[in-house]
């Protein structure tokens, strides 16, 4: 399993590209299992060269496995491709799926959709090479990604609906929830083009959350509460 | 020219594929010039079928032309998609930048804004095919596509000055003008997003328009403030 790789841990893509037979399995020194590894090479090459133009081929030699140990794991490009989106939105869901019912109970709209946005931000700064610079591709447009296009959908919907019952009295009455899930996701999503060019940081958070906020007419008074709403409910969430 | 057309102007992509010899020209009664039905054909594969999946043969096939006519007008495939992605940006580019220098003069900032967006989402509802949805593409990051980017970066320039010069004194202290630039064309770029499923309409419009105001921290008079501007702006500009 680890044939050949005593050079500590170096990460997958500082590493020399190494000569000989391929291994059955990826090695492990990246701390990465097999699966991720051919995950976060299928992530770069369908980043860096476009989905159509990466073989499964060019994946495997990434990883330094063979073809056929690819296929072990994974059905063929589009099962990468499926599992690689979702990782852009199904964490969000996952943590927002717990708070959307305690809203307007325990918990303020405008905290929840500050939380969800925090979220939401963190995901797609984490998905591996920026994956959501894919979501465009006429490819996730087919029946393959049925899965991954509901689960984007179902967010964009929590979005709207989080959005609606925080919103003031004047962008409800203009603003259909549809509309505003909308744009709330697109807003999260700057997080994609901000990764293009550099890391996302704190004050790309403050400035992202706060513009979903002012979306939905809170004013200032109103977006510093739902912020410290928003941080109560993450810190119970991660205890 | 247009031997075998007398299909009275259906649009080209209602017509039938015509059998026969390919026509040096394209057929001119859908009232594209032969240079616009290229474009057309080339967008309308891009989109459907990917970039990298598109060749010239096949666009000249959609047209009815030879491939060699097609060189005629256009280097290749970057060049087409260059030209393609330029008319997402520069009709917006042209009108704002008459009204930039007149800020905050003889037109508010927050009017130009509002006018800026409405001109921008006008232009992204119009590109061909939403080639908008190709912005993204690895192949754009390259040296060829530098003037589109150019473009595309004065256009986010622009969001950036005319939302700082409107925004709220606690929104400048906190957004600078980048991120604020980022926000504002990601809100307008929505559109990309909404054509996927749908025609754009005035209640979009609105809807973007006025989150780009809130953005910039504007409370609901100066939004409509804002809005009456812009509408003034665009009738004297327009005339």
């Amino acid at each position: 399993m680890t044939a050949g790789c005593e050079d500590g841990g170096m990460p997958a893509d500082d590493r020399p590209a190494r000569l000989g037979r391929p291994r059955a399995q990826p090695d492990t020194a990246s701390g990465l299992s097999p699966r991720d590894q051919i995950l976060d090479a299928a992530a770069a090459l369908f980043v860096e060269n476009g989905f159509s133009a990466t073989s499964t081929r060019a994946i495997a030699e990434r990883v330094g496995i063979r073809q056929a140990s690819l296929y072990y794991h994974f059905a063929g490009k589009d099962d990468l491709l499926v599992e690689l989106l979702t990782t852009s939105v199904r964490p969000s869901l996952d943590v927002v799926r717990g708070l959307v019912d305690r809203v307007p109970g325990s918990v303020s709209a405008a905290g929840a959709l500050a939380a969800l946005v925090l979220i939401d931000v963190d995901t797609l700064a984490r998905t591996p090479h920026n994956i959501g610079t894919l979501y465009m591709l006429p490819e996730v447009q087919g029946d393959r990604y049925d899965g991954f296009r509901a689960d984007r959908q179902e967010l964009q919907d929590t979005y709207g609906r989080l959005g609606t019952l925080a919103a003031t009295a004047d962008i409800r009455a203009t603003v259909t929830p549809e509309r505003l899930g909308g744009i709330l996701i697109q807003l999260a999503e700057t997080v994609i083009q901000l990764r293009r060019d550099r890391e996302v940081d704190d004050q790309d958070r403050e400035a992202i959350t706060g513009t979903c906020l002012r979306a939905c007419g809170l004013t200032p008074d109103a977006v510093a509460t739902a912020r410290r709403d928003a941080t109560a409910l993450l810190t119970a969430a991660s205890v």
